[in-house]
């Protein structure tokens, strides 16, 4: 098998309150959450739970124009994005864009927990907002 | 740290076409789906991908009364549930209760990929529908 996507890295949820998330989460996962860090580039506060190999963040937005915001008025709270590890996000990016994809930003950019990030449109993706996520070094 | 929940066992991903999903997945996570599976009681049809630790489950309706019919009815294609590995599903959905969550299902119930399962109300979650699923010994 050739794997290319190491794991589900983080699975995004939209709130409302990342207060009020953050107590509704810790009850559902049983754990709190380890850090909370704020995005201010994306428009977002996030925080972070730990389950085994994976994380969930919380995403709440930061004013009206964050995308969250504006997720959350047309969808509702709930699952916003899943984000899959890679261990080199260009070739990564490379490979996606050769099989017909178009990347939201064509540069790796700066995102939350210390990764380099890129997204992939809902659009072309069934649906679902994508991210692409690499540890930096 | 009391880990309850041991990481995301799947992500399920609904699509009008498992056929169409299946390529599309295939392209995106650079691996085939391992295996499909008809879960008649459930209505839908599904299949899944490996990715590390975790799965991708795509989620097709068999006809029209089935919950993926009418999600994507409501909300188009794309992410439909998270659903978290325990140990113990009948402990974990007494700590659930305990709680103060509404169960969707009083007890376990079979779902695909041979695994026991339960479900909890996105109403109750902050909009995501939740699943517990223990393998099935």
């Amino acid at each position: 098998m050739n794997l290319r996507l190491n794991k589900i890295e983080h699975l995004g949820i939209a709130v409302k309150s990342i207060d009020e998330g953050n107590s509704l989460y810790t009850k559902i996962l049983g754990v709190p959450p380890y850090k909370e860090e704020v995005v201010e580039h994306e428009g977002v506060r996030t925080s972070f739970f730990q389950v085994g190999p994976n994380k969930i963040e919380l995403l709440e937005a930061l004013h009206s124009n964050s995308p969250i915001a504006k997720y959350i008025e047309k969808r509702g709270e709930g699952l916003h994005h899943v984000a899959y590890a890679v261990d080199d996000i260009r070739d990564e990016m490379n490979r996606l864009e050769s099989e017909g994809f178009h990347l939201l930003n064509s540069e790796p950019k700066l995102g939350a927990d210390n990764k380099l990030v890129c997204f992939l449109h809902p659009k072309e993706t069934g649906g679902t907002l994508i991210e692409l996520c690499q540890e930096r070094s």
